[in-house]
């Protein structure tokens, strides 16, 4: 904290070169050094010594507009006081109110920021406000054949210029320091922010969730964009979308994207389906090493007599022997307090040098990003090939809350049991610190941006069903600080309410401590319909009639699963706002019958959404009941004690969550919860995998299943990432690729370095 | 091409907002502001219009420094003209040259940059070189102390703070539209380069090369290295290293990194070593697709009907069937030249659906970047893992000239033959477009730094056995354009001049259509010994008292490998410069005896260097060395004719260059010839996949084996980069993992984020 009179000394310090020294380049225009250039200066001031503005005891005349602007808040509000500290209330914005913010945070004294001041990017779809009812049914038709029809996403995409992303994050206050540059559009955000940033207070969070969704998808990924363009370039409320990065192996099977789509998406979307910044690639190397290193530490001990071993792992250098760090903790471990390689006794080098992995329960597989059905099949030694997102590395990416958590978290991953039935870490292999150099770049959150300029942080892509599914910790925390206090985060959970929902609840909300203030459920009437028994809806085949004309009887039917998924949310205590996601061929009796029958059930608050086809401005009336009900009152509870036995809490899941009589285990499945429990895992959270398609585990059961019993196959667990994850029937954790790849579509000219066919 | 009255012109446009509006950010303090302000401006020049500083017409009183040095040359040089174009001889230089130059290229002035002005970066051994004769003796002893036992390659480069990566490319000429930054440290560099300096001269092109290495290497990264901070930092003459990118694999296998070492290397060295600027990530992607694409298309071929097929790979859009681009590309191989889907028979259709993979000839494997011995051993299908950097594609990524040739390059690649024994290719699979999609990014050479702040390309690194071994030939191209006529370029070729340099000139030269300079080739009084009959060099075992001690007998007899591999160079006309690489145990007498001969068997000159303990100033001499020999006439030409039968090619080689009697084809070998003859494809250069040990297949046979004939076990292909490679014995293409991988030293410190134990 910083008194005045602190102030005054910094004034008189000949050291401080002053604020202009620190102003981001944008700003350095010629108009600010005019006014405050020397000879205009009154007292004293000179371009070197613009400190003193800080104190405000200079003329008037040679203040620039944003400079004078801060002077007069200074004036008025600089005096009030939170805990002791003074608080700078900035009422400037952009580059010059965040010099301002770098200097005075670096000398202690808080800031509170006021909302942004964001260039909006315009779209086609961006009229004028007060023509917008006239031309409306006009514009809506137009639209729908001009995009529709001529403009895929990527064309939408590639027809906006991005902000470069150094201008972005300097809109949302990140410092210069503060960010690493990837291109011109992407940029990773340094976790120091959390530190610089620690007293301002969180954000509003938001979390898009979504019904029992039809094999097509509802569109979380739309609204959440829809929510935050609508937020911030329209209604001029700081917001943040946190988005999951998409594995790339589908990206080349079969269509469909995570960056949103129409005029609500994350742009360039070629970046975003692609490397992006190279975090799912590290977690690749990261995932294979630890294989590799498990097979070739195997193959030595089945090699080596216990002194070869110990000669090799404990090397003569130089004429000495020394443990290394990851060593001695291991011996620590071990019992053996020893810190001289010499003095082992021949037992103590025995515990030293063998692992003992039980290659049958060795659990740790090897992982390629490309959708690649063959890898299944092979077996290596007593493992496979999956997808790079499966990683249980994805799933600490996404859990961490800093380098050294995910350190530790890395060191925890169980690969095997020993003979004696003990678990085998990463940490035992000696290989936690090279996991962690190799991710940490990726700990990092990656910035870009909406279609209309306002801000994404992508990060994690955990798989939402041996996973999580949700997005980063760290990213929302970060989002949090940059919103401010009356700011807000959206971020999204894989899949329907009763997985993705549950999951961002009971493990992520749990790891982060962050408490969500509203849930946004996604439904759209087509997937209301196939509830309500209409006809089976499948990828690639064109959808029935019942799904393209009025059916208000198959709408209300349905409505069963979405009040269903209301009720789900309200016993977490969070209000809910459902978001109908229109389309083309819903009517307006059906949308209507929608939103009153979601009101009825208890949803605070029920709103259409256009925001694939408007961008931000259709999903303005969302964001609006999403302000309001972030201000009711947060009953916010966790679902389960975690100090339960697994089974009951697997129980709990099974019957609140999804409406199960009550569940089965196979043998295999309780020999590995007693396996778990006893090796000291008991009292993590659960993380089912069961399909998204229905709230049952038997994908055609549609609408709200009652009276079955959920069976639980087998049970693992990912305990770097902490979680047990029960398995209701078999997960495929490496996709194929269809006969017609959507690669035959993919090009890239080689002229404009445009790529075209995606999407 | 501009004419002074278009320059008048220009003035006049009030359009037209000067060139202080393009100044870079970092000239833009106050001093020139102040210089420029409107207040001081006599001939109506204003920050404004300062544009007219072109045909400089303003009072000298109000011009910076910087600024007037350009008028002058102004006006005294810029009426140069050189086929028509006005050319600009820029005598300023760092920030202001930038822009200027790329005011007047905008407007077609052609300009000619002179040196940079290059911020060297001061390293712990740069000393005063007037004191360097005085302090040399004690300095030498005293670094060898200080940094052999406490400095390790990754202090030394953490010792040094590199300058931000953007400023460095500013340093030397490029534009700020011309990079993609990756963090503080690594920027991608556009090919459009290519296009703006198209007119400028190339620089002087230098190939590093060895003498037959011992297992520990000689140092000719090092060298390289040592060399470019030479010419650059201390005799102020431009110049650019062009590096291979370390595989990531053998980074946490065996300790040894390919950034150079001790005082010179590139910086920061874990950057280097580890994900770079992911384009071993992308090569991984790209190959994983190919292969997934196999496997999948001859899955679905071997379950479905023509019929099924073709529904499925032209489907019914909309109500519609079209080709795609590929598709139509491929009919049209095939003869078929109709459009429209729905007219094809069914003998036209059996014929484009069907592949007709003969799986038995599938020669395409899968990747990763990992050490992984067990991926040796599993067999999917009839393929297996190699390391990342042994993908055919990496050896396209080094030989490619642009964007649409890459992209041609993996449209060829040759996967398997079908059943009737014709090649079936990447391009049939229709994978051409997303492979390049995904290699779109790793084709932009990316720029980083020495220790002593110089600039590196660090571009592509394929095998040195199954490929070329050299690095990008876009790097090369990129960097002779940016040192300008009288700079220098210095590339490296992996292994000895035997293979590596042969390589270069056979393989690489010829897909750049450069002409090198001068070799420099690397030795070491080690190897030398070794040649001379001196013990086994092994990796981990201390040196025998043979290479600690003086020893002129070793030396003297082992200097025939130096001879030979000096005619090998002779061979291609090239000027060649010996640089020994001495070592602290090496006596005088040594040193000397080694020069003598190196100078007797035809070397341009011959010079020790120290660059390891002393940087750049321990490699002057080289530098002067290789300056003068750049000067002398180069009469390059290829080893051999392409129009030569293949086996014709490879006896050339192994009798001119390793010595062979004669060479033996196995059956195999032979089989395969005739194959790609018979498919068009014997006009291809030769790379041969022989160790790097011996001059011989033998590795164990030292100095200049003779009398052996050289056996030739099979005979592989890789259409995609262009050459043909027979195997001389088996070559390893996945390393495996040591007892105790040197990750167990590996550690980041999540406090710091500094990595700690890497090499």
């Amino acid at each position: 904290p910083l008194s005045w009179s602190e102030i005054e000394k910094l004034n008189e310090d000949p050291r401080i070169h002053g604020l202009l020294l620190r102003l981001c380049r944008e700003s350095y225009t010629s108009k600010i050094l005019n006014a405050v250039k020397p000879e205009k200066d009154v007292n004293g001031i000179t371009d070197f010594n613009l400190a003193r503005l800080v104190h405000g005891d200079i003329c008037e005349c040679v203040v620039p507009p944003t400079a004078r602007a801060v002077i007069k808040l200074l004036e008025k509000q600089a005096c009030t006081t939170l805990d002791g500290k003074k608080i700078l209330l900035l009422g400037v914005q952009g580059p010059l109110e965040v010099s301002l913010q770098c200097l005075l945070q670096r000398k202690g004294v808080m800031t509170m920021s006021l909302s942004w001041n964001m260039k909006q990017l315009q779209t086609m779809v961006n009229i004028s406000s007060s023509l917008w009812p006239i031309v409306y049914p006009f514009m809506y038709t137009y639209l729908f054949f001009s995009f529709v029809f001529f403009c895929s996403d990527i064309e939408i995409s590639r027809g906006q210029a991005p902000k470069p992303i150094h201008i972005l994050a300097k809109e949302i206050g990140l410092l210069t320091e503060e960010i690493e540059i990837y291109g011109q559009t992407k940029a990773k955000v340094r976790l120091s922010l959390l530190e610089r940033l620690k007293d301002q207070p969180d954000g509003k969070y938001v979390l898009v969730a979504g019904i029992t969704p039809t094999p097509l998808g509802e569109g979380k990924s739309t609204v959440t964009i829809g929510l935050v363009q609508a937020l911030t370039a329209h209604l001029k409320i700081n917001s943040f979308a946190c988005l999951r990065q998409p594995s790339q192996g589908p990206t080349f099977g079969v269509k469909g994207g995570a960056a949103g789509g129409g005029y609500s998406q994350v742009i360039p979307m070629e970046e975003f389906n692609l490397h992006l910044t190279g975090d799912i690639h590290a977690i690749t190397a990261a995932n294979n090493l630890l294989a590799a290193a498990i097979d070739a530490r195997t193959l030595h001990e089945n090699t080596q007599s216990d002194k070869a071993l110990y000669n090799r792992l404990v090397p003569l250098v130089h004429g000495e022997r020394k443990f290394s760090a990851i060593q001695l903790a291991r011996m620590k471990r071990l019992g053996i307090t020893k810190m001289d390689p010499k003095t082992l006794t021949a037992d103590e080098i025995n515990k030293f040098v063998r692992l003992d992995i039980d290659t049958s329960t060795i659990t740790w597989q090897r992982v390629v990003d490309t959708n690649d059905r063959f890898l299944r099949k092979i077996t290596i030694g007593q493992t496979q090939f999956d997808i790079a997102v499966a990683s249980e590395i994805m799933a600490i990416l996404a859990l961490t809350s800093s380098l050294s958590d995910m350190k530790e978290r890395l060191g925890k991953i169980v690969i095997a049991n020993n003979t004696k039935g003990q678990p085998v870490t990463a940490e035992d292999l000696g290989v936690t610190g090279a996991l962690a150099v190799l991710m940490k770049d990726a700990i990092k959150p990656t910035l870009m941006q909406t279609l209309e300029g306002t801000p994404v942080f992508v990060h994690a892509g955990p798989f939402a069903n041996i996973a999580h599914g949700n997005s980063s910790v760290l990213a929302d925390k970060l989002a949090l600080k940059l919103v401010g206090k009356e700011g807000f985060v959206v971020t999204e959970a894989g899949f329907g309410a009763d997985i993705g929902m549950e999951k961002f609840f009971n493990i992520k909300c749990r790891a982060s401590g962050l408490i969500p203030n509203v849930v946004v459920l996604v439904a759209t009437v087509r997937a209301l319909k196939m509830h309500g028994g209409g006809p089976n809806v499948i990828a690639g085949v064109p959808l029935k009639k019942e799904y393209t004309e009025e059916n208000l009887k198959l709408v209300s039917d349905g409505c069963s699963n979405l009040l269903k998924q209301i009720q789900i949310t309200q016993q977490f205590g969070v209000p809910v706002v459902l978001a109908l996601n229109v389309f083309r061929t819903d009517s307006p009796a059906e949308i209507n019958l929608v939103c009153e029958i979601a009101k009825q059930s208890g949803a605070f608050d029920a709103v259409p959404c256009r925001h694939w086809s408007e961008g931000g401005r259709g999903t303005m009336e969302l964001a609006e009941a999403v302000r309001k009900a972030a201000n009711q009152q947060n009953n916010f509870r966790y679902l389960y004690d975690l100090e339960l036995p697994i089974v009951e809490k697997i129980r709990i899941i099974a019957q609140k969550i999804y409406g199960a009589q009550d569940i089965e285990l196979s043998p295999a499945a309780q020999s590995q919860i007693n396996c778990y429990t006893q090796q000291g895992f008991g009292n993590l959270p659960i993380c089912m995998a069961k399909t998204h398609l229905s709230l049952s585990h038997m994908p055609e059961k549609k609408g709200v299943p009652t009276g079955f019993v959920l069976p639980i196959s087998d049970v693992r667990a990912s305990i770097g990432a902490g979680f047990i994850y029960p398995l209701v029937g078999t997960m495929t954790t490496m996709p194929g690729l269809p006969t017609r790849p959507c690669f035959y579509d993919i090009d890239l000219d080689p002229d404009t370095e445009q790529v075209k066919g995606l999407f």
